[in-house]
């Protein structure tokens, strides 16, 4: 199996005691030792205008870490393509893809979070032809080495050849999120990677998984497991009453955002903001616990063929992260076991 | 006097078999060694769509040049604010600041090449108003802990508060080229600092000081030659024919520059296109020469008051800047002699 990483960073606003880079420092330093800990990507949100401090220039903060690590891959998860001008995005994204030797992990949105819209003043409900549009213009930039014209419904370009180019050809893999069936199987149509989230349940993520495999399989493709990433919180805990409060404060801050994204009558259809908001569903889907609790979950994502996993831990704890890598990541490292196989007894020699 | 860089790096579009990302790499270790030699800034060009492979994502670039340096002032010369969405831009220049502990030297213009406000499909006439109400809504982002509403010609956002914010208080130091009276005069009058460009002869950039110089000190404040930067081409050369060469070369290319940049009628009025394209013209207002013939360059500047030079090296050559550094920049690191200070002697004492 394969572990990236799933987080943001903050960057508090306050007076002039308060070091405000800390958080993104902090954030730096967590994938530096990730990558020597043998985690294979981190993948960063992007948020405007919350208030708390999260990452809103996520190309720019991965830089910084691309500048500092030399394999560890460099995704966005995601950019909020509405929110963009696609050449210039283009020519960001590109930017970085180059400096990294070819490490960027470009996850795009449409969006979801009502309060966003509403202050950048887009209609919420130009989102799907915004991001089409701009996925497009985004891979033709990418991909023409031919100056080009664009005029579409939001986006006017004349004669434009994008650069730098990008190192990955044709172009850096895209990710997207999805949870609905239509919403998966139209990824798997695009040719594009797709993030499962990290509330669903196990179950969940599992069926979710299986509808793009077998659509990619009805494409008459061949599946790569590592093309769907599912997302999951984790914790190594070290007593029960641990786990218990790590589960807590999970709980609250899903609640937390979950208000922060819905629209004001609550009624929003995004599969990001429809699960159970109980202790329960908050335990069952998070991999929270002792090494070997965490290992019986993964070990049932595996037997149902998933491979790639993005986690999500508390607060950037690198006490959390290193004991993941020692206590659970080992058992999980390389290709699925087929059958038991036994331990080589060491011999004995005469010396 | 202080000494900082000024240029470019190119990524070149190829087959397989180029390495595009040789060029930022150079870039990136050009600088690298500059903060090094003692140099105090870079300072990046920003264009799109040229074709021959121009940084267009400068801040992004500076990004990972920030990570690899602790010292060197990382400026932008200059984003042209009317490509850029302003809170955007807020954003990425906010996180580099912040990251790089507040090293962001923050360069603005309005643009003067005609072919990217083609591309970009963005009238020229409306350069002015888009800077002004960028410029405005950047400041306002960057200052602002309060939520805040803005509605002008171009752009709409309402009620967002801009993260992270900058490290430097109350923002990054605003740069603007300038070289029209008044414009400079403007400048002056905004509280920002001037850049002056590389291709006017010596004594029109001292004259351009000037008249900075006496607007700033005409409303009263304390001018501070460091907020005046003056751009000059440098070649430390091995002899006659190394400079000639050098000067028709530099001529070439300033030809060619100004073609791209040019309107199809050949009349624009910007500053940066009205300089001499001749030889001479080239070979006076360029620092091309022996290290004493640049010393007495430097010298002249300097006993007309400038103590801060940004320096554009031809193709990023290591040897040019070595040979600066070792060879000019001693005798100019620190305040202006006032007068000859006889060199203390060493005191023989009984041993």
């Amino acid at each position: 199996m394969k572990f990236g990483l799933f987080g943001s960073a903050q960057a508090q606003r306050g007076g002039p005691d308060l070091d405000s880079g800390q958080g993104f420092r902090d954030y730096i330093e967590y994938n530096v030792e990730a990558e020597a800990l043998g985690y294979d990507s981190t993948f960063v949100v992007e948020h405007h205008f919350t208030g708390f401090g999260q990452v809103s220039a996520s190309l720019n903060l991965l830089t910084w870490v691309a500048a500092n690590t030399s394999t560890l891959r460099l995704g966005t998860a995601v950019i909020v393509l509405p929110w963009h001008n696609p050449v210039l995005l283009a020519e960001q994204a590109a930017t970085i893809d180059l400096l990294s030797g070819g490490r960027l992990e470009f996850g795009v949105g449409k969006g979801y979070r009502h309060n966003e819209f509403a202050s950048f003043c887009i209609p919420i409900e130009e989102a799907d032809e915004r991001f089409e549009e701009g996925l497009a213009l985004i891979l033709k930039s990418w991909t023409s080495n031919e100056r080009f014209s664009h005029h579409g419904k939001f986006w006017h370009f004349e004669n434009i050849i994008v650069e730098p180019p990008t190192r990955q050809k044709p172009h850096p893999p895209i990710w997207m999120a999805a949870g609905n069936p239509d919403s998966i199987r139209k990824v798997a149509r695009r040719g594009c990677k797709l993030m499962l989230d990290q509330l669903a349940s196990t179950q969940l993520a599992i069926d979710r998984f299986n509808i793009y495999k077998a659509e990619v399989e009805a494409m008459g493709r061949k599946f790569d497991p590592m093309d769907v990433a599912v997302s999951r919180a984790f914790f190594v805990a070290k007593n029960a009453e641990d786990k218990a409060r790590a589960i807590e404060a999970r709980l609250a801050n899903q609640t937390r955002l979950a208000k922060l994204a819905q629209v004001p009558g609550g009624d929003s259809k995004s599969s990001m903001l429809s699960f159970d908001q109980t202790l329960d569903a908050a335990a069952e889907s998070a991999m929270f616990g002792t090494p070997d609790e965490i290992a019986e979950k993964l070990a049932r994502l595996r037997a149902a063929g998933v491979e790639h996993i993005l986690l999500n831990g508390p607060s950037g704890s690198r006490e959390n992260l290193r004991a993941f890598a020692r206590d659970v990541m080992p058992a999980f490292s390389g290709p699925a076991p087929k059958a038991a196989v036994p331990r080589p007894q060491p011999q004995l020699v005469n010396s």
